[in-house]
């Protein structure tokens, strides 16, 4: 039995709550169980410069955890200078994963900065983010569609993302931190409403996994995939 | 008339929500209008280098702000190697405000580091976090006293802060983002529970103000703590 | 009694050299006692980035210590990347009390660095370097007017600086290092040659300060800046 | 067909160099076509403060990329502070690779720093990467053995790496520069002699791919990584 | 007697491999015995901003070590934020050097940037860098020639460096790790085809040393360099 | 004739004033005409970890600028996180000259930091950094013995160092900041009161030199640290 008690295909309690910003374009707060994700959608006029007179835009994210989001205190990573090897191996995780489902042509030469804030973590905080950050994009989007910037084709599809792991020889679905750590193998996938697979990251973390065992996390992750995106989509109705 | 609406005396409506973060052992969410502070205490063993063995403790804080918690997107102070100037004087009035109310003797050899995150800001960032500082602090105290590893001297007295500007020639209290920009003189007061003055920072950002101005804010300043300090009172009945 | 032995209302000897430097466009040697401040002013062209096009000029100021200007060695600052805390507050401090007493649309779409660096400390080197900087300026201002760049107009009064501390129960002016150190209160004081206050920074190093305290302290530095006022007057007859 | 008219299950031609370094514990050159690769084992006393004392060792790696082994000259990564995103990623791929490999408490409580530096490049770095730094670090482990330091069971199995893609619709094997560039899909794949998975990492650069796609590749990999294993055996006879 | 028995004058086995890189217009591997560097030289647009508009090039160049170039490994340089000092000062001396010998206004406005990266170190690695890197200059020439971007007189004179020093009382040529560890005396010179002094650089590493010694240095490393630059000639044959 | 008016073997005028610092141990404050530079001298308890236990002391030094030291002004160095090259070689170069008349072993387990912080630059600051340094360190070991903490055989000889270079054709002495823009050789020498050579830097900056120039450097070398070996021991008579 895992240690939350949920099934081996259950998710944690999800919440995605929209508007938590005064000032952003689109935002929002979003919550698997204990891990709590603030994320932001700001429009920026013009684009990096290695994308300049390309006419097309794009989409960035950044990633960020509240030094007490954490068990114990994290050193604020401002004090050292650059993002560390794991926060910028998640922001560009969810910046591709984000661009998989916009048509940057239809964007035009804007960039849409997308900020995720860890305010609390308890495991899958790279996965709740991208799932969140969904809704602050598509929610900037409608605020440029009712101004007449961009037209309603810009987002493709929905995108979110899930852990998957193998816990005592199971695998199960949504591990939160408790899990986590006592997992052998450690999985997430990142997939499309119409459920093509944007991005897999497996590692074993203890013995190597087989291919079958590969292929069990993904039917999770598939599952699990499926009614996040149904909820993004009652969020928005 | 203030562009608020509200009285030269009025402050922003103020909650003090506490038991906002999971792992901090006291923490804080404060707001002051739609200034919005996220505050945590943490407790750590172990003091910093300069201090050791000398039977005292510290109280140290840190200050950030989320890139979207101002109207337009702020760049992250992670990649710049170092908290910016305002982000150090505003953290190092942090805690100075603090230790004037803490035993640091009775809070033996442990460090208290105190995070203050902007989720949203619309002036007076700095005084919205000394307020609900103070009370992630008491609670971390609290926290300690539970277990036996503090008695309840250590705190020893209240603390906040406010500001107060003189806004087309008229003192007023409290100003939000719309009323610091275009004041001509913006000060800043902590003081204590008993009426004490802490620290006091007056700047002319436009005609150098005289001592009669200087006095006047400072009267609007000790009414508006003195409320500060009932709702902390309140907040921990 | 003070250990410097001083009245409780009395400067230390004061000296004000200008032209101590043969590249720069004003200069001025400043001693408060013990405490040496070498302060340039370098007319640059042009202006920040966030400032260009709008015909205004600006002034800002550096600041910095000789390692050994100290009693004990200080590490130079070049090897931590950027300057600390306390030295940007220092510069931001000087900087905001220049531009009070400069027309900066009469300067025109040009920069004025000051510098202001402590060749030997001993307590008061920002109040020292701005009464200092304020002739570098002047000169400077004085260096354009003759090349028919300004007219007399730019600088439209007189700037200086003083500190005061509440030392043994006694409001005192001027404080050395050795008083500095044992001073339950620590104020500084930016005031005009109009006797306007410019900026005013109190810090309770100990208990917490009365409003009384802070209008003696204000009287203090009131005397103290007109006759630091004079001394630039006589420095430039 | 593929740009370079290989098969699509067929490798470029692979060699493995041994002993290529005066000083190094255990070093290897390898070489996928145009890729070079130049890895060395380095022994170091002790571990990481945060393994210290656990009677463990670990094994670390740094990747590294000359500024012209590239097409265009890049620019070198000691100005920027820190390594970039990429090569943090890329490093702590190779260092969990090979530690999935190894047994830390035989190894006894010492480090052993694996260097990848890359002379020339032309697609799969990473994948050429962790296939020769298998054999320095085998190297190395060698070199203790002779010295009595360890016995010869630290080294469990065999460890290589292979990249696959699917270019124009078909998947293929082992993609060079050309290939990579213009594949809709790139995944990465870390195994085992003996066939565990030990890292999967699959993006889609272009439309998302299907689970069917995955397995495909999958299966590819397979046949690559176990002619790479064959090649590292044979170069150890 | 030597440690490495060479005669006084004696140099260690010198190879100059060129066309060592794939991708650089100009490369060359050279050897000084156990010292291995691996240069290139990159042909890029444009020039530093300091040197726009005046119709002349630049001949710039850097110069790194592999971590396990040295007999024990050293610390990436990309982990300190800025090349050492030796680093700078070497990179300083090896791109005046061949600047030395390059006609730049015949250059045009382009940039070559030279990098010389030690594979393995046994002493001498500037020398050895600035021998090879003549090479990889002169090609890179040579195919900017071939393709009508310079015509044949850029490139005026050879240049080359070699390593001299007191052992023992004993003036030496070019001295390898041993014997530079040991010296009283390091010098190294840098000198044309035609035997004109480029730069000198002596330091006594114990006692100092008179203008006699510093004249038996001087003849030792016009011989070792008339040897080098012939060896440069038959290069390129 | 040089810009200067100076014969060809005439020094500026130079005054070495001592005891120019009320802190450090010692001081000196050099002018080589209007090149002024502020040395002193910190002792400090302990020595850098590479040589900790090896009962031997160390000297050490750190050179800066005062940023407008120079006809236009430069960035300070504190924003750039790391010393330029050229303040690392300067620095570098300071050290060694001052360690070669330094018996280390009769210093004990001590540092000494020399600090030389240009305040007027017009040529020549490496130099006379040098030159006063050793006046500046000689008082320091002065402090010491004095103090019984060394005897007084630490200092083995004088040092001073001298700029020559061939200018229009003639070899000078010591070249200000007109002569050295325009020379087309410049050599640094640093020697002992006995004459003994320490350091001997030389560069082309247009055509490479002959060693019959070299020589002619040296003798007007030899007399010019002479002199300033003179006026060393005329300031402590």
């Amino acid at each position: 039995m895992r240690p939350s008690k949920r099934a081996p295909d259950e998710l944690r309690p999800v919440t995605l709550e929209r508007g938590v910003s005064k000032h952003a374009e689109g935002s929002c707060l979003v919550k698997f169980g204990d891990t709590h994700v603030f994320c932001t959608a700001s429009l920026e006029d013009g684009v990096p410069s290695w994308l300049r007179g390309q006419r097309r835009g794009w989409v960035t994210a950044e990633y960020g955890m509240l030094p007490r989001a954490t068990h114990d205190r994290t050193r604020r990573e401002v004090n050292s200078g650059k993002p560390s090897g794991r926060t910028q191996e998640i922001q560009r995780l969810i910046g591709r994963s984000l661009r998989a489902v916009v048509d940057l042509e239809a964007l035009g030469e804007r960039q849409i900065s997308i900020d995720c804030d860890v305010i609390q973590a308890d495991g899958g905080t790279r996965t709740a983010a991208i799932t969140g950050a969904w809704l602050a994009l598509r929610d900037c989007l409608e605020w440029m569609r009712v101004r007449k910037m961009v037209d309603g084709k810009v987002l493709k599809d929905h995108v979110a993302a899930i852990s998957c792991g193998i816990y005592r020889g199971t695998p199960v679905l949504d591990l939160d931190y408790a899990e986590d750590s006592a997992a052998e193998t450690d999985a997430n996938f990142v997939m499309t409403g119409s459920g093509g697979i944007v991005e897999i990251q497996g590692t074993a973390e203890g013995k190597p996994f087989t291919p079958e065992e590969l292929n069990a996390l993904l039917d999770l992750a598939r599952g699990g995939i499926a009614r996040l995106v149904d909820l993004q989509r009652m969020a928005i109705l």
